[in-house]
């Protein structure tokens, strides 16, 4: 008999043509029925997680991200320690899935990738307290905020150069909270040499910070995301390059480079 | 008979706490079927302008929008005359429509309206030239990007001095772009006292040039907006203040400020 229950780590997927919702266990993926924001059943059939396409978990609302939030990075980009986390917004038209190609302008200088661990708020809310900010987390994912370098300098403002389409690949899959490890390990390799390495405790602002300090201007909703900044190691991809990003738990996020 | 028609300036509104689509005529309104990227049918009921509560004629799935966009408002704000569209992206999460409260936080600094044309896309569209742009063009509307001038400054970044709750007032209604006049006059006026006064046609990047910009490295979708900037003359405003934005054509977004 089957029961209802939650899936630990929550997907989506494509595989023969149609799309499905899936709960990652090991090296296959059981289909169930429902989001990531409501109740699952899981159904009586599974595929190979090789034989699939990863889609997106889910379409964010808003796409808020945190820049310069782990302190070598700062340092490596010349920029000073910040006191408060710095926001900005990356358009939702730029999310793609693992698998995806992200797709390399000719005409935008170096482009380099930005391994990051990605909030998903499962509870909406406003001036969140820190103590409380984790009630409002469903789980975790990871987001590659891929920018183009020289734009972000000579723009000022950021939206341009990290909001090209295929500028971020999310997924694979979400992690709920309570399966969350520790202090994971975050990782990002180009053609399997690794590039960037930290753990997330080397945040300068904690998770529960980002969120109530967001909130004390934008109410959160069910649904958004946040990207919680790059640790150091940036540097550029061009075409051909397999970009992946790994958090100890969450997965594998996956993209290869192409015209 | 009835006979299908589009509507000439489209409005959502709620009336004996119902929502409803509308059409404009004159100092009334009559309730439409259907929406704006749709076809629509004209019902026989209208009520009096006067009588309803405006809601924002539709929620933008993003919220592009244009700095420095008029000369002599890069001069106030002592910035240089762009060479390129400065863009930038304001949360979803702080539309409003007319009638609802400017909410000013007690902790934020200066408070500043910014009126602006609000441009609103039709039709999806990548690597759009400036010959095709207009046709990507469902209409225009009004938007106030209200913005917390010293955390501007302070932050850097603008997402988060202009995505406060409640700091983008927008609508009351599209103007389809036929009926769009060759140059109109923008106004805002603060407790009846003008503020701002430009011609559309200062704008330095017309409308056409900025949807060519952003579809450079960016899908344009059905349901985006694009804010195209504000001209001189920006000023606080404070619990109280009546803060009216005006655009031949298109009406009045009007808004009071409040805790």
């Amino acid at each position: 008999m089957l029961k209802n229950q939650s899936p630990v780590r929550y997907c989506r997927f494509m595989v023969d043509g149609r799309a499905y919702s899936g709960q990652i266990r090991d090296k296959s993926i059981d289909i169930v029925e429902g989001g990531p924001f409501t109740k699952t059943s899981l159904m009586r059939l599974s595929y190979q997680m090789n034989r699939v396409k990863f889609l997106p978990p889910f379409m964010p609302k808003q796409l808020w991200c945190i820049g310069y939030n782990y302190k070598e990075h700062a340092e490596e980009l010349k920029s000073e320690i910040p006191k408060e986390p710095v926001v900005f917004i990356k358009a939702t038209s730029s999310i793609i899935g693992s698998d995806d190609f992200i797709r390399i302008p000719d005409w935008a200088g170096a482009i380099h990738y930005e391994g990051e661990l990605a909030v998903v708020i499962g509870k909406s809310g406003r001036n969140i307290s820190e103590e409380d900010a984790l009630d409002h987390v469903l789980g975790y994912t990871i987001m590659n905020d891929v920018t183009a370098r020289e734009l972000q300098v000579a723009d000022g403002q950021w939206a341009r150069s990290k909001s090209f389409d295929t500028f971020a690949p999310f997924g694979p899959a979400i992690l709920f909270k309570k399966e969350m490890p520790e202090d994971s390990v975050i990782e990002t390799r180009v053609n399997g040499k690794v590039k960037q390495r930290a753990t997330l405790s080397q945040m300068i602002f904690p998770v529960k910070t980002l969120i109530s300090y967001i909130s004390r201007f934008a109410t959160l909703e069910q649904g958004d995301v946040i990207a919680t900044g790059t640790p150091s190691g940036i540097g550029p991809i061009k075409v051909g390059d397999i970009v992946e990003v790994e958090i100890d738990g969450i997965g594998k996020l996956k993209n290869v480079c192409a015209e």
